[in-house]
């Protein structure tokens, strides 16, 4: 993985994507909704950086807010449904933001064992016990809470929404169910790859699953005089289906401002860039108000999923827009990736990551702005290939 | 502190920055060579998101790599006088990937207690004994080790380079003698605040100290094969000094080449936004390619805290570009700010920050585009209100 060895991307992520100068059929990474290089999205960068130049260079509680900063958090309150937002630097810590404001709230962690490395690496950084679960397993959920959990003490339970790799979905309300006999219980779901996605607003998983309003709670932030139910948060990025950048954590007003009061990532990190911040205030609104892209991914996930299974390849019929197929052994992957590739179509093959097998996997990534075409293309020169 | 009352920066910073719909004369914050705004930078961002979009929308291991974020790694390898360097999503986390990738080296960290929020948020992330040592103290750093390593233990020490509100040094060529009686020990500073400030070659606070290059080290990042002698890493910013945004570590090719394979940060976070990435490679040639840039800011510096000094105004003779006041209490040190404000001039006040006592600090921060015009009239109008 010298850099001299690695591919380079040489036009914005899309349906075509220029690698290494050549243009391909491109079904790769997270640029689900194929913002990243929408021109109201580049446009407003351009705006932005002229306007404010780069960054701030100053913390947030001093003078460095910026207005596409605080455009992004309005966007983000409006479009995840909720009063406020904190934007922060990368939905990598995300999770790592919620763990450590609300550390007084909670006595271990239960993480699913297939969760993303900051998940993880998050639940590590409580200091807390940190017990695995079995994948997306409430079963094992429950069988771990009753042989780990002391009476009175309260489980934190951490997952993925949506597993990036796998592109599987967590069984949320199935955890709901399970933790409805735990006072004080928390689950904090990673959405990274759910938001803007999944849910008839793009709110992702917990949206997917009807659990953002269940019993009048609009939701889920934890209120200081708070009854003692169990309650759910998220985070998530805005560098995938949104295609800008930095992490999101929407919420009510109260939780919002407290946690920015206390928060060193708002206290000490500087914001997302400005640019990418303009870019990504874009995205949200766009994202808001045009919901027949959402149809026309879900449309193409589907069409995707039919046609590998006609293929007798194994999906599942959600309308996450990750498929991951284990076809052989790393060797037939590795040559179909390949293969694939020489014939001008992209689809990655993933040696390892967070909930795959020695064998590794290949994952195909359906975007909005795929063409029934490219998806036909895609299924046949895959037939040939498998 | 809700969004509606907070001052809302309206220009790029820089020697004079428009807050609120009024232009002052601007103090604050972090970017010392006042490149946040620069032309060279905003025609980068601009167009490299013309050509590249806002992000990857991809995991730096499958097709994720831009131009720009490889420029940049390019870039700081030659700035910092490395082979290589690592470019990823935030200074905030720089510490996080360094203690994480080399767990297996150290068997408890010593960090001095006055550390960045981030550096002890990466202490304790380690999961091992953390020991606050009295702030840049090398005699306590000495005890502390005495009293807790057991024989044959390692430990990490971490601490700023230059620490932001108090605009002090660590001592780091005393905590090189100390630690030279520890076979294994490692010295991790995060320069968030010293990087393109400091130094001949703005190489940060270890070139000024001496600590880059002695004993032929070329540096500082420990080999597989290596000795067993004390060792020194550094990470930072490229959103301060540099005018940019992102983190960085550079280091050998050996080094970055292990850190980015096993790094999750590498592996599973977005790099930065294409538009950032490109200014910010700009900005790595600018301060490389411009040595009077940074003679300026020292000369800026000097001649402020000169300044201060005939006010009978304690500061400190280096040229760290941030002076810490304390004077009187938090009320009469908000009046300062307040009243200085309304006459056009803008310096921070900050209630709280690592390294503060409880009554605050007032903070000016002096930048290389500064004129003697500008310092002047700051300190002329301090002169009437202190």
């Amino acid at each position: 993985m010298s850099p001299g060895s690695i591919p380079i991307m040489q036009s914005p992520a899309g349906p075509h994507t220029v690698i290494d100068g050549r243009r391909y059929l491109y079904f790769v990474g997270t640029g689900y909704l194929g913002l990243q290089g929408h021109p109201e999205l580049i446009r407003a960068a351009c705006d932005a950086a002229r306007q404010y130049g780069i960054g701030s260079a100053n913390s947030r509680t001093a003078f460095g807010n910026l207005p596409p900063t605080l455009d992004v958090e309005r966007q983000a309150a409006e479009c995840f449904g909720f009063d406020e937002a904190f934007y922060f630097a990368s939905g990598y810590v995300g999770n790592h933001i919620l763990a450590l404001h609300l550390e007084d709230r909670y006595d271990a962690v239960f993480v699913d064992e297939f969760s993303h490395y900051c998940v993880m690496e998050a639940s590590r950084l409580t200091g807390r016990p940190v017990w695995k679960f079995r994948h997306a397993d409430p079963e094992d959920l429950a069988a771990a809470l009753r042989r780990h959990l002391k009476p009175g003490q309260r489980p934190w339970i951490a997952s993925d929404g949506v597993f990036a790799a796998r592109g599987d979905m967590a069984p949320l309300a199935d955890y709901a169910n399970v933790l409805a006999d735990y006072s004080g219980a928390v689950m904090c779901i990673d959405d990274a790859h759910g938001l803007g996605v999944l849910g008839t607003g793009g709110r992702g998983t917990l949206e997917h699953t009807g659990l953002l309003a269940d019993d009048g709670l609009v939701l889920a932030n934890l209120e200081p005089d708070g009854a003692d139910r169990p309650r759910r948060l998220f985070c998530g990025t805005l560098s995938k289906a949104f295609g800008g950048y930095g992490g999101i954590i929407p919420g009510t007003r109260g939780f919002i401002e407290r946690l920015k009061s206390t928060s060193p990532y708002y206290r000490g990190a500087s914001a997302p860039p400005a640019p990418a911040a303009a870019a990504t205030a874009r995205a949200l609104q766009i994202v808001r108000t045009r919901p027949e892209m959402r149809a026309r991914l879900w449309k193409n996930v589907g069409t995707v999923k039919a046609g590998l299974c006609r293929l007798g390849l194994e999906t599942n019929d959600t309308p996450v827009p990750i498929v991951c197929l284990q076809i052989g052994d790393a060797e037939n992957m590795q040559r179909i990736q390949r293969e694939l590739m020489q014939q001008g179509i992209v689809i990655a093959y993933m040696a390892a990551y967070a909930g795959l097998g020695p064998e590794g996997a290949l994952r195909i990534a359906v975007f909005a702005t795929h063409t029934e075409e490219m998806i036909q293309q895609l299924l046949d020169t895959l037939q040939k290939l498998v």
